[in-house]
């Protein structure tokens, strides 16, 4: 089964395996005691911590594992915020922060600080202009950008920020995890956190960086670990594995990246022609090598996705506006895109071209297969004035999908009316409009509408 | 080398890897997807989460994996905090706890909340009379017990604990990190935790019980994984061999305990008889059956440890007094004992009687080749009515030398005044005494005895 799906998590890497078992026998004792077994694996950890802050371009003491990236972010925004305290207790981050960066920044909010978003483009790029406001803000402590966005693969400007927050003083930590396997991140950044399992290492290791000079506090209970940032027994036989990783994955970045990224080119050219209906998402040349995601009309993602599941791709979605949160991706919203019927395709360094190819063979019956379950054929029926639809209680993507099927009975200059309550249309049937070139007119109280009723009104023209 | 350290960390169980290498090419991917390969990591977690739980005697659904011990012991104290912050913020815990346990305590003071430590007996065993007073105060949101200590092995009267608290409405949280791989822990107790390296299983999973209907509220950020109760991407691989090992080490418990407590108990009775101003510490038979510790005079543990580690023994000291801590093991202090020279023997499964008689043949000559290096002979001068030793900027051992040098030299009924900075003198030089049945006459200002000194004299008659 073809893994489209590497952005969630790589497979290990054969010399990674290798690493890892031989660490089992040679570096599983605690390197804090004082015997030859725990010596050995010192001195294992030590190599491997040389050997990761060499491919991030830090010193060794400068690094601390961590159990995951999950931990390291959240250690790395509420740990440089403790330590920068005295600067004040506002945080920046971009609009499009994995959900750890987002889940310590709630944190932090609820504990009486405050955080500003900054937005981003249409292609999930942070506004720069934003963002520069955002840090000048008085008693700013720190500032977050993703290097390379997880759902679109849109790469930030982080070198730029970066250089903007050395100007403001205000340091800026880096969530390096969708990247880090590919190359370094430049810049005069404060801090880098990154995932072992997402760069072909095991699971259970996260790197945290911070720079000489830079304040940290602890944020958690610590003990004397890891410098006394990361508490908890040192995994030595899955660090060494994860560097090994690390390094394999930087040496074959180089011929790796051109292959992935003109079969990514080569998806992101056939798919809008194989399926009607359908957006590509986020950034055509500033991107990562080997991601691609797109959103269908009239489809929802975990059908989809099963759809493809059983054709033999693994792939996922980056909205849930169906799954159990019932909200759709932050990330789409603040790119404005269409959330609905989401496809994220992270290729693996062993895609082929002939794997690219059955993908695009397979994926037009897929998503007509899940479009003919969800929207048969509307029935007519006669044009009013103002054809109101009401989709209250319905969740995504059937305000949608009635909007779609009603569509076709409106005369032309005719106004729509689609009351719905769920959180997704706000971003949908603006973008549906655009997608089909109609025109959205905003919003109004339900109520207006439908008498007593709740929730929002989206008001739709039809234009052609 | 014979490893006498597994309270530290276990080798790996033969099964476990196995399960780890089969489970590193069967559920690598991430559980939480929709395609065939996460099923397939999903269904894995699932069967180790029922494995775990039916060894642990709970519910599956009460089950979150961790990242680490020290991990599920922050969560469990300040989750259960804050899950029942409206009894109050009164933290109980025995005195003898894990440092992750007094770290999440010293947390929950330094966030406004009040903390109390139940003493010990001086075998390490908490006092329940102590532990129930304390439960009764006003505002108990939690109380914390160990299964065993991890020092000195002392099994603590967790059921009898258990029934208290649940008396008293109080939730009790046991950490049975020593004890798990090989008992149950029986009564009506609220949470658990154990962390799998210290069964046999890998580096990088902890395990968090928290039963039916006990108030829980995440003190970190957190995501949707493990019941939310557990951020960050969930280690299939190694959490499948963690169960391997732990039903493996409960398997073989039945066989192993009588083995390693015959071993354990050939020690207890031969090292006082080898090695000359030795305490053998812990409860001679409610203890775990595999580990032992002792503290020898006139020695410093880390020499001890290094020359035991030249004759080819692993083992632990559970005294920092002399490594970068400075700080002697709050465990030995709890207990009133002797922290000199300290050094904790845990004997794998696989520890035979051939090695444990090594261990005996090696240990007298390595203790004597340390005091020889630290106390040579001590030159003789004349008696005075009261002896003064100043060691003032001294740290453990050498305050407990210089008063057994002096000691000598000094008539029977004579007075010695210790005066001493360091914070383990005043739980050695008591506890000498005691040991070479003189008297201790309790403390007073260095000042008295040496004009200007700051510091504290510590006041020992010579009595035979």
């Amino acid at each position: 089964m073809p893994n489209f799906d590497v952005a969630s998590t790589a497979p290990l890497h054969p010399l990674a395996r290798q690493a890892l078992l031989s660490a089992l026998d040679e570096g599983w004792a605690d390197p804090a005691r004082l015997y030859r077994d725990a010596r050995h694996a010192r001195m294992l950890l030590d190599a491997a911590r040389e050997s990761v802050a060499a491919d991030l371009g830090v010193r060794p003491d400068e690094i601390s594992f961590t159990a995951s990236g999950t931990q390291a972010n959240h250690l790395a925004v509420l740990g440089l915020l403790a330590g920068n305290h005295r600067k004040g207790r506002h945080l920046v981050h971009s609009a499009v922060e994995h959900s750890s960066v987002l889940h310590a920044a709630e944190r932090h909010e609820a504990d009486g600080g405050s955080v500003s978003a900054a937005p981003v483009d249409a292609t999930g790029r942070v506004r720069l202009d934003a963002f520069e406001a955002a840090i000048g803000s008085p008693g700013t402590a720190l500032a977050c950008l993703q290097s390379a966005n997880h759902e679109v693969g849109t790469v930030q400007p982080v070198t730029e920020a970066a250089e903007l927050c050395a100007a403001a003083g205000v340091p800026l930590f880096v969530d390096a995890a969708q990247s880090i396997a590919w190359t370094r991140v430049d810049g005069p950044w404060s801090a880098l956190a990154a995932s072992a399992h997402k760069w072909g290492g095991p699971a259970g290791v996260g790197v945290l960086a911070i720079r000489k000079g830079v304040r940290y506090r602890p944020p958690f209970p610590a003990d004397e670990r890891e410098g006394g940032r990361v508490p908890g027994f040192v995994n030595v036989p899955a660090i060494v594995a994860a560097a090994v990783a690390l390094r394999a994955a930087r040496q074959e970045a180089t011929e790796a990246d051109p292959r992935l990224r003109a079969l990514v080119d080569l998806l992101r050219a056939r798919i809008p022609a194989l399926v009607p209906d359908v957006a590509i998402l986020g950034d055509a040349e500033r991107r990562l090598p080997h991601l691609l995601t797109f959103s269908c009309l009239y489809v929802d993602g975990e059908s989809l996705l099963g759809a493809l599941d059983r054709a033999g791709f693994a792939v996922s979605s980056g909205s849930s506006c169906t799954s159990s949160t019932l909200t759709p991706s932050h990330v789409l919203a603040a790119m404005g895109a269409l959330t609905e019927g989401n496809v994220r395709v992270s290729l693996g360094r062993d895609a082929t071209r002939e794997q690219v190819e059955e993908f695009l063979a397979v994926l037009p019956e897929a998503v007509a297969s899940v479009r003919a379950h969800l929207m048969p054929a509307a029935a007519s029926r006669s044009p009013q004035e103002v054809t109101v639809i009401d989709v209250l209680g319905k969740l995504c993507p059937i305000p949608v999908i009635e909007l779609a099927k009603e569509f076709v009975n409106v005369p032309i200059g005719g106004l729509i009316a689609v009351l719905a309550d769920d959180e997704a249309a706000a971003i949908d049937i603006p973008a549906w409009c655009h997608m089909r070139e109609q025109e959205y007119e905003g919003r109004a109280p339900a109520s207006e509408y439908l008498p007593g009723a709740h929730g929002t009104a989206y008001l739709v023209r039809r234009v052609d």
